[in-house]
């Protein structure tokens, strides 16, 4: 019998793992420099919570299970609906604005394909508690911060700013019913991803006049607020939606992070619940995947239990950012070369008691240390030293000496087991 | 509608967060100065797996699923199958041994109770492709590093040592037939945790007579080596595990650990896969579960379909470990207190372009950074940055200058903001 892992999960060997680690500690140190909490929840939920969040639809797309009570669960597809979840719970006793992160394993049963995987990780920044565009800039900011961390530059990534609520006011207003907005979003969502042809077809399909098509994809192309205010000319209801993008474009400047970002308003993002500006990070040639997405959803807490708060956030995956990074050539070399401070090596097989005992001393003081486990030539054991990346070798010798060796530099030097233990 | 996390699993809000991240992260600490390379598997297995390592009666104890194909998948219980068919998979391009540790999710669908969850997470360490005892006693050294790291001293937990081959030599010996061991084990894993008479009551159910149980007895209550040798004498077939026995205890000992091990022959794991030494650690009291559990497991991955493999390896949950330790007043206080390195304020509002301006430099210099998003009055801000655990608030005032005060020392100082930044 030959085992396999599930098609469109994945094996993490010790080198994956470095690699899925760096990522990991990457997204945890960004968060917590900028003031973000970590917290997480239960790999699965009742599937009810799913289902209240995105609809009955949603559940093909799960992993769903039962527990022995009968009762239907589904693994987490993504984090939201756990942490607002959460976040009702203890809603009257959590200071806010509440900054969480989390970087949840997510399970998605989809056709895999390429940045596409069944199982993957999420990096999630949320603010909750704060209706002020500031909160929005934080989390701009934030993804910014992460992409400078990873070594991506400001021509080789992109943030694309839209606001789903401007964009709303603007389908009111060339009469797009308040019924027909859902379905025309999504439609919205993927022209920048279709061609022309095939974006035509797709309005049409949700009702939208040539006429609408052309004014819409006018107002989509504004390169600036300030054509956007033309465009929004004597409609005074989307005032606070150009407010809002005007103050945190001039935020995200203040902040040093604005060559980083641009307005697009072809960005609407395909969910239902955002309500206010929403982005996506993408390659600068936006030859793939989006990289990041998320905005401000202000309603959902309230359709899950809970109060009305302001919330915003966004959510990244490994999989197509480790694609990005690897494309890019900022994928680091080496990962995990010189994790081993020391590899103890012995001169004569009759030493070997020595190696033991200088080996846990070197643990005991926190260091890393390793040895072969069979008895073997100097010279052997050196060459296993060299290949777990070892920094350093210690060859036990007769009489309490050692020799200590720069696995790096190849200098050596001599000196007792004492000396040696002093310098760890 | 309120919603709820399924029963016998933890939400981890960022208290709860920082206890798990303290103690993931001793978990990783502690194998990487021991040589171990992390790796990790999906989530989710093929149900065969499961049921080839552990018979078809596990997958009542799984959380199951299907794909869209409708194959059997389950969530992993446990790490060792996924780990075996992993090694598997690439065991003729793997340096031997091979060191790995992972720190999985794991899920089991049992009720829930003190100290038993149905989801939590699994410290494991493994040594494979190394028949020498050697790989044991590295092994239960590492364990004992983790205690010690946690502050777990050798008057409060012991790892107690049994060997299952030395155990199933000696029921053979008695006249337990080889078809009868597998059936015989698992009772007496439950000896140190039954009364005598339900003991007794089991051991008859098993089918052994008085007389058996009362010899079964006087050997698992062997004190040392000695009485042991004394016990199998005669019985030459025992001859290797005695030995590997007594080496153990050698290394422990050279390794300075030996005051946290002890022989104990009741130990005998309760899993059939097991084949050499086999040890628990239990609190000294023995008040709680076994806190880690291990054993050498030479025939597994032939059984997952390789070659057969010398294997040894533990198993470390984090429930029963945080029991513990709270229990013995080892968990930290303050935990993510001074996470913050500075907490910034304006003096005026006027000035808050500048507050965020400057949270942003210190961010861009890789150091925490975090701010009021509500315009406040100075010691408002103060009440803040304090509330937060920030090491250091600084209030912007008029002019370009700082107020830099150390929160835990009360001191401030005044400084220019070129002058602050280069100290940052």
């Amino acid at each position: 019998m030959k085992f396999q892992a599930v098609k469109g999960t994945r094996d993490f060997y010790p080198q994956e793992m470095r690699l899925r680690n760096w990522i990991m500690d990457a997204w945890r140190r960004v968060s917590l420099r900028n003031g973000f909490e970590e917290y997480d929840a239960p790999i699965f939920e009742y599937l009810d919570l799913f289902t209240a969040k995105s609809g009955p639809e949603i559940a093909e797309q799960l992993f769903s299970l039962t527990d022995r009570g009968g009762r239907n669960l589904a693994i987490r597809p993504e984090m939201t609906p756990a942490l607002a979840r959460m976040v009702n719970e203890k809603i009257n006793s959590l200071p806010r604005p509440i900054k969480w992160f989390s970087m949840p394993r997510v399970c998605r049963a989809e056709a895999p394909q390429k940045g596409r995987l069944r199982e993957f990780f999420q990096w999630n920044i949320d603010i909750i508690g704060e209706d002020n565009v500031i909160a929005d800039a934080e989390c701009i900011y934030v993804l910014v911060d992460l992409l400078r961390e990873l070594g991506l530059k400001a021509d080789e990534v992109k943030v694309r700013i839209g606001s789903r609520a401007l964009t709303v006011a603007f389908l009111q207003g060339v009469g797009v019913g308040a019924d027909a907005v859902d379905s025309v979003l999504p439609v919205l969502d993927k022209r920048p991803k279709v061609s022309p042809e095939e974006f035509a077809r797709l309005a049409a399909a949700a009702g939208l006049s040539a006429e609408q098509v052309a004014r819409i994809a006018q107002f989509q192309d504004c390169p600036d607020i300030g054509a956007l205010k033309a465009a929004m000319a004597g409609r005074d209801e989307a005032g606070k939606a150009i407010t809002d993008l005007e103050q945190l474009l001039t935020i995200l400047r203040t902040m040093g992070v604005a060559d980083y970002c641009r307005l697009d308003m072809r960005i609407v993002r395909g969910l239902a619940y955002y309500t206010g500006i929403v982005y996506e990070v993408f390659d600068a040639g936006e030859s793939l995947r989006a990289v990041a997405g998320g905005g401000r959803y202000d309603n959902l807490l309230q359709v899950l239990g809970g109060p009305k708060v302001g919330a915003t956030g966004f959510g990244m995956g490994d999989v197509v950012l480790g694609i990005l990074l690897q494309e890019k050539g900022k994928l680091p070399a080496n990962l995990g070369s010189g994790q081993l401070d020391y590899f103890v090596a012995d001169d004569a097989p009759e030493l070997f008691e020595q190696v033991v005992s200088l080996v846990a001393a070197i643990r005991a003081r926190g260091r890393s240390a390793d040895f072969s486990y069979k008895r073997q030539a100097v010279g052997k054991q050196l060459q296993t030293a060299n290949r777990r990346g070892a920094k350093n070798a210690v060859i036990v010798k007769a009489g309490g000496q050692v020799a200590l060796k720069d696995l790096s530099r190849g200098q050596q030097q001599e000196m007792s087991m004492e000396a040696f233990l002093k310098s760890v």
